[in-house]
């Protein structure tokens, strides 16, 4: 049947399918992959899970066309990568039926949270524009000397990172216009929190695993700042989760890649579900990195973020997501759309770049980023 | 009235206007708003008071016509934001009397001060364009190397930072043709004035506020050489200004933001009263940093200047821009119109750049500045 | 005779001939060569040795014209300079014939290894990009710093220098998202080795000629993930090789200068031929540095690579060679085409600079070699 | 006579005039000069004095037209400013005449020492571009920095800074392919020299003023090698030449500024008779650094170079310069065209940048200054 076929279109079933596909219905459609027909999908490829793009044997489709918006099965891998490109169909469904489909999950777009965006007025000085502090660790520096540079790029008035005296020189002689600050003994964090004007805190880069880091995280939240919880203050919580959920707020951010999202929580179901789950259970909104990032609040609206190139995968990509989201954070941008704007600007600065990306070209791409999204809005 | 008007003129009050509007003024001025007529303004918006700049209620014009030159009021802040586009009329007011109007306040241009930058000669050597020499702090390092940059870059002949010896190999290592010098004590500071090629000084960025800073300060002042009195060698003297204003003399700049200014000078009245009145009581030439900063003189001359974009609430900018200042006063250019030229590079500098703006990023953008100055003289 | 020729061909000797040209040739080509008429040679200019590029006293040429694939004596050094251009002539010797010729001898281009390189899938996290890990020594730093930017720049998703203690400072302050981690003792390198996310190792930039780098080199090699061995790690061997070549596996790469060859392979014979037999005696791919760099695989296989500019003879630059081809063998690549593609990928990066070239820009340029690489596959 | 020309021809007395203009003559130049009327000068205005450059009252012209060639008061300040535009006019001396002139003064140009630039073949490896040695200082390291960075880009093979012990880890965080070698006792530098392959060796910047620097800077001439003094290991001798030029040798070269020539030269007489005078008597080819450096072997032979800008009025400046000629030494290139060539290319470079020059700007600027001279040779 398929052979000689110009183009075959898959529209066998639609999203809502959850189980392995029939062996004839794969056998008809590898047979045309194996042609190398080109395939178009409707809705999604058979196969695909609309809910969570997870995938019962598709074959991968050149288009997709579906219609009103996109579904979390054409952002989420491996369905993304399988749909091809996505084509969204108006089918001229009211505006008022579609307010009603009490949709809670979106593709991340500038649209979303660009009106949110700190602004600078003429009256601005650098206090207005917050004061981030993060926690920078020994004898790993370089983490949250990327984190607070990308803080400062993004807005931060000022970004102070506070170091254990024995590293003090080395982060000293690689700063410039952000502070370090020599703590004798990591109590005296806790002081430095007894200064408001510090407007937003993070922990977690280069922090090391320990009873401190959890120590010290405990004393950020329980400033009542937002925070951003990221790298080793995730994982220094594994098996101790109860008193950091008691402690988390509404302006917590936690920064979880899967390694360390399974540590402290539950694993089980699709991307989405997992980390909906988890800003639900911890009162933090939860960044799940990856290449299909997930942005979720504990109000249950989530975001699936599609601009990551896979150069991000490098070391201290997420020191400087972390670093991102903290100076919108201290710029006193709400929690859930400084996580989505600082991850779409992460994805964006990467596309800068290009091939041989390292991490600390990302926040002195930033720029470029900021003047784009400005001269667009 | 307004109903169907595309376009409302404000010629109500004059700029002379003290008061706040009354409310029938301000509900028409209102009205005309909410519905997005567009307000042309006669001399200034009413309520906007032209010596001040001062609020009263003015609703906002889109473009303001004025005569003659501007007021101050077109260039202070909140007034500025509420004049919209300025265009100065020419209404044919003769020369003579002009010059007779003793006008003692000036938008910051460079026509002020081009010709009395410094001109670097076929026969200068290193020397003969001045030795800064800065007081570098510790642990707090980065600002006075910022400091150091912009003089350097805006073209003193050498620049040095003594520094004391715990701090010494910091600054070093991030250092290369500007020289640290190690201090063993901090008398050795007032030891290095003993040589006369240094051609003028700056204490404050990272000095810290203390009895040292203070002394410093003094030793600098008492060497009758030009001084940029900056950030915490102003707080230094909160509470004891007697001693300072006592040995300040006519080429000492103060650079207060306002934070600053109001811990040791009287804070009342608009800002062009309070940097004339502090510049006229302490016998420096005062700059009253903002979006608007006022340069005032101690013999009542000042300017405002508008170039500043709102990029430059960062942590360091002040600190470069007492930098750039302490450079022209190293080349021997006098501190009124060295602190104007400085304060407007800073602005054009912040310009070249845009959004995402860091500190120590505007000595290295001064170049571009100094090349479309020199091209445009 | 030559007189007044425009034009003289060499189609005197083959590429065969090995032995010096007889005096009567000589003096007619040398009389062509100071009467500057052009020589084109057929196959090679007579007296060089088409295996080899030996020079047997040629007259240089300013066009090679040879037929089907050219030989290694148009590649090699002297061959190559005295070759001129070298054109490669059709004969329509059929495919089927030319496979027949088990060739085991190639130039070193793109086609060869540009379909393994590691390719980053959406899916892909810095773990699946590998961890590169290199010894970096004291107090000659500067070397492992250039290798570990090499292999980050190239794409390994991580990459750490361990480091003794007493040189971590320098490492830190000069890093940032390369990580350096402190050794106390030198068996903590072993140790390190436990983690089995480590997939690719290199020893040798600045480690030093003593019993430590060999012992380092040994407990790399017993760990059995792909090595590259460069400079101190292969002269520390000197009249110890019989351990190295015994702990040799095949992801193992030596990247020797002529001067390390020697110290401990057998120089006797061509180029070509001594890094063949090395690779052979030793088990490991063999990267014979110099303008025409030989690399060579224990099973007979070998690449000469023609596209290193002279501005490569660079202190460093042999470090930079080293950390791409670690940076290839972190990412999974087989160590033939890693070694080759490194080489390739060095000579390219050189050229986007031209002259004034340090080898610290190497790495710097790589991402504009990896676009064009992109652009064309 | 003058009211109402156009133009004024100064040809009233020639080059070789040595006395102050009588006061007639300078009234009615003055008087052009007043009326702004334009002065065409022949051969040079009058009262320079043609083989100095010395000024004995001239009106500075807008052009000045000479004959067969420019002559050292058309180069030196301050007749080179007074000479405005300098036209060389062609008078057909035949070329005969012009070789019996024996003349031993030159501009300095590329045309000059370009034959002499290092060539670097494709057989070149590291050592074959030679090892530059410098000694760097504490607690001075800039300096010698900024001279290992020159000689590096200007092609030097190896770069090393032996520097004290104290110092090691400032100079090994702040280079990269730059070696820095610590020296437990200052003797240690003497047992380098033991080293046949460091092939040029550079002594003064940041080095002090001290019986250490005399001691260091005699080992490395009596090491016989070609040797840069600069800075303090000038002034180290003031007072004690006999020793210092009883062990300079052909491939010296020393480069004093005014002030560092005074202390150990005989500073009577104009700046070109001085600079001979130098080189005869000490043994080395002098630079007389400034606007108009002289460059003079001890042979006799001179040039005076015109390309440097104002903006090398810079600290570290001199450094730079000294590293430049240190890395052309270091190639093999003879101590009088290296001396040349290095204070050429020291002046294009700045020129490459323009106002707000610092001294690191420099070997970053020497890439695009090689291009240049290698496309026009």
């Amino acid at each position: 049947m398929i052979d000689g076929a110009e183009l075959v279109i898959d529209a066998l079933f639609g999203s809502g399918l959850n189980r392995h596909l029939q062996s004839s219905v794969r056998d008809t459609l590898s047979f045309a992959r194996r042609r190398r027909v080109p395939i178009v999908a409707v809705d999604v490829p058979s196969g695909i899970l609309g809910d969570s793009g997870e995938d019962f044997g598709a074959a991968p489709a050149v288009c997709t066309v579906t219609f009103v918006r996109k579904k979390p099965g054409h952002l989420l891998l491996p369905g993304r990568d399988l749909c091809g490109e996505v084509v969204v169909a108006d089918i001229g469904m009211p505006q008022g039926l579609l307010d009603s489909l009490a949709v809670d999950t979106w593709e991340n777009t500038p649209q979303i949270w660009q009106p949110m965006l700190p602004k600078t007025g003429s009256a601005a000085h650098k206090y207005s524009r917050g004061h981030a502090l993060l926690y920078g660790g020994y004898p790993m520096t370089g983490a949250a000397r990327m984190a607070a540079r990308a803080a400062a790029r993004i807005g931060a008035g000022l970004t102070t990172i506070a170091v254990p005296e024995e590293g003090f020189a080395i982060y000293a002689a690689a700063l410039t216009s952000i502070m370090a600050h020599p703590l004798k003994e990591h109590q005296d964090f806790g002081r430095l929190l007894d200064d408001p004007r510090y407007s937003a805190l993070a922990i977690g880069p280069g922090a090391g695993v320990s009873d401190m880091t959890r120590a010290l995280t405990l004393s950020a939240l329980r400033s009542r700042r937002p925070v951003v919880i990221d790298a080793d203050a995730i994982t220094a919580f594994a098996g101790q989760t109860a008193e950091l959920f008691a402690n988390i707020h509404g302006d917590c951010v936690m920064t979880p890649h899967d390694g360390e999202f399974k540590r402290i929580f539950d694993d089980s179901g699709d991307k989405l579900t997992r980390a909906r789950r988890a800003a639900r259970e911890s009162g933090a909104v939860i960044v799940l990195k990856g290449a299909d990032t997930v942005i979720a609040a504990p109000d249950g609206r989530a975001l699936i973020n599609g601009n990551a190139p896979a150069t991000l995968a490098t070391a201290g990509s997420g020191d400087v997501l972390g670093g991102f989201i903290l100076g919108l954070l201290a710029q006193g941008m709400d929690a859930f759309p400084a996580a989505a704007a600082g991850v779409w600007m992460h994805g964006a600065a990467a596309c800068e770049f290009g091939l041989g990306l390292l991490a600390e070209d990302l926040p002195e791409l930033l720029p470029r980023v900021l003047r784009h999204l400005n001269s667009s809005s």
